[in-house]
């Protein structure tokens, strides 16, 4: 067995060992200051809080002061190894309630795919944190952790809770002024609070995400308990001001270039089940708008990461096959 | 657009369309009790604690009153879709310090490899928990969270600190009469502590792991700090008795039936460089134990999960092609 054991040391040859088998990571040379790990300032003032390689890639996270929502954000990024010798599509990931920027990148199973496709993929916070506004930790649905995607008019939360403006245009300033990227080559996707983010600003901003996916999302918040509370906190008491801000009117009458909605929805999902998603509500007001949709209920799936994770995969490759066309 | 949006819409025909349309995953049909969730009880006291649907299988987490470690034990188990309907080879997989059953379960990116091919996952905790032994909470690489693998001997410990009984003997056999594995057809791999864990599990138990590998596992705890202030304080200050639970003293000596240690170590993990690992000992001895050894040293990878999410589908198919063959 003595030769059998020499033949099989491989030691201190890793780059040589993945060059020739992991055929779908094409470039793993690390040559550049992009693909390295370092903790120096960045243009806007990008602060390098985490780095760790991954598939390739790096997954790091960010920390920035920002101007829409007057405190200190996080971002996490994913860079693929091809950045390293090209510009990459964008792919934004808006959480859910009570999440953070970690949830989608330690828990999602994203970065994998990514490396393969070569997509960038930025999953930013969930809501501006420490601003010191009375009441904010009270509610896990609503303040802290539920910043819900829009931009507040009442008094107490619009001067810090501005989502809205800071995923569809602070953050994609940034990221374009400090990665590599095709900024017009961008989608957007998320889960459940983060779900109804990427709905929206799909079909608030035309032209703007050429492709759009969600997992889990509130569809209808006009019409469900979470959207009751929310949009009457952060846009006060007149309903008709809360539509802006809703996936199914604002599909109704959508007029951009072609968009297809790529849904899923687990089938043991218990906010489902108390319909504070709504997504038949979502494909009939596509119907409306013409706007084509694939919702798919998934048998026996909950509203957890182990559903996201199970599906994430199919998501990245349908936008793929969009950014990448 | 009318058309297209109504040729789209596929609305709850999940199965159907996972059926045809993800073909890795041969057997989604979920018909009887075992890939249900269900919170009865189940034989020998197992309690399910969670359970959510992935990739086609399920990730449970149980707990039972371990006869070992005399306190509840909680541990995760993925059950693959083809447990359905046939036994599965079983996977173990050992964590590493301060990590509870869930950082597997979470993080690793585990559950789609094992769907694919049909292994059943199972990812213990990683010490006894709550024993009111005086300073078991003071230290994170001693007491909770920092067991070792090991029976402990020292009159403080010896009552419950008995991970190495626990991982080979009590949860094996618990595993095995809850559900249907293939008894012969078992591996072991894991992280740090638990690369230790899992080498020295092959090692002392001849024929019981076909196959073994590790992400940058402590391999010689006899030579390292880590190792020194766990076996003193587990094992007492005989040094000759820690060598019992020593990989690269283990390895010298093996004679069982084949086994080809497969180990994934970053070069830029910090444990590494100050050499708590040391697994070019391991190779050293592998070499006077004419034991085949296959260390990969990965170029800018850390200690992190990101490091062992990438290379976990590497691991699980190193181990499918030994426990599939």
């Amino acid at each position: 067995m003595l030769m059998l054991w020499k033949k099989l040391v491989v030691s201190c040859l890793a780059s040589g060992f993945l060059r020739s088998n992991l055929k779908r990571r094409p470039n793993l040379a690390i040559s550049s200051k992009l693909l390295f790990c370092n903790k120096s300032k960045m243009a806007g003032a990008l602060e390098e809080k985490s780095c760790n390689k991954m598939f390739g890639g790096l997954q790091k996270v960010f920390t920035h002061e920002s101007s829409e929502c007057k405190c200190k954000m996080n971002f996490g990024v994913f860079i693929p190894p091809q950045a390293e010798s090209e510009k990459c599509p964008v792919l934004y990931y808006l959480s859910g309630l009570t999440c953070t920027e970690q949830n989608f990148v330690t828990k999602a199973g994203a970065q994998r795919v990514a490396a393969e496709l070569g997509i960038i993929i930025v999953a930013p916070d969930t809501s501006p944190r420490g601003c010191n506004i009375e009441g904010e930790e009270d509610n896990w649905d609503f303040g802290t952790g539920a910043g819900f995607y829009v931009d507040a008019t009442t008094e107490k939360w619009k001067n810090n809770y501005r989502m809205y403006s800071y995923v569809t245009k602070e953050l994609p300033n940034l990221v374009n002024a400090n990665f590599p990227t095709l900024p017009d080559n961008v989608g957007i996707f998320g889960h459940s609070m983060g779900g109804h983010g990427a709905l929206i600003s799909a079909l608030k901003n035309p032209g703007m995400y050429r492709s759009v996916s969600a997992f889990a999302p509130i569809c209808n918040p006009v019409n469900c308990p979470w959207g009751d509370k929310a949009f009457s906190g952060y846009l006060g008491s007149d309903r008709e001001t809360w539509k802006s801000y809703d996936a199914c009117e604002l599909v109704k009458s959508y007029s951009g270039p072609p968009l297809e909605f790529l849904i899923d929805q687990g089938k043991a999902d218990n906010f489902y089940t108390v319909k504070q998603l709504l997504p038949e509500n979502f494909v009939k007001a596509c119907g409306q708008g013409r706007v084509p949709v694939v919702l798919r209920m998934q048998e026996d799936y909950d509203h957890s990461y182990y559903f996201i994770a199970t599906f994430m995969e199919e998501h990245i490759r349908h936008h793929a096959k969009i950014l990448k066309a």
